[in-house]
């Protein structure tokens, strides 16, 4: 995965992105989501006790990952001036993970990246990892 | 259109949404853009000339509006104390304009809130126009 220095500093050190899901009607879905990157994975928890729905599996982005894993994720730098724009957006291959290694990395991931959760561990909530398969950048 | 005021001050507002597009395979889309809205209408520019392909309609939102009008535009405030983030997405049919009164209103209504363009005139852009059908906010 080729990734410019601008890209890896979006990843590394962006506090909110994108991500966009779609059902099997091909309707797009969209949340800002907080996420810790590392290699090809993404990863992104889900809120056990989500406000909109009872249940946090029915949750839209997690129905439509379950109907279809593809989906993107974006993270950006806005700035009024405009050729201080810049961009980041990865395509790929999303799973609902509730246990195991790789849950328990994302987990890890998260807690380092946001002081946030010390007060709220994220424990065993589920999460969403993405395997990147495609890398798009942009800057003004 | 029952918006909060939280809500319409995000899109009134809001310098950056983002916009979440798929094709006909259900693929997901996402590209940050700049917008202005009016009533149930939200509006966005297409570059006539963009860097990532030779015409604009070959742009992946634009290919995609045209084979699945179906779009998501998401609009944040991010903070790091979680208790204080917001968020407005609203749902709706997008359509592309190349020109006619609903689209000189958009091209009006996007250079009257950017003053980017005063220096860069969008003129006689394509525009993109998406019809608000539905509504979700959320709050910390």
């Amino acid at each position: 995965m080729k990734l410019g220095a601008r890209s890896q500093k979006l990843l590394a050190e962006g506090r909110v992105a994108h991500l966009a899901t779609a059902d099997q009607y091909a309707r797009p879905h969209l949340v800002p989501i907080v996420f810790a990157w590392q290699d090809v994975y993404v990863f992104t928890p889900i809120d056990r006790k989500p406000k909109s729905v009872s249940d946090w599996r029915e949750l839209r982005r997690v129905r439509n990952i379950e109907a279809n894993g593809r989906v993107s994720v974006e993270v950006d730098e806005y700035s009024e001036d405009w050729t201080r724009l810049v961009w980041v957006r990865v395509d790929g291959l999303a799973e609902i993970l509730t246990s195991g290694a790789p849950h328990d990395l994302g987990i890890q991931l998260l807690e380092a990246k946001y002081p946030q959760y010390a007060r709220m561990p994220l424990g065993d909530a589920p999460i969403v990892r993405i395997t990147i398969e495609h890398v798009s950048e942009w800057h003004g």
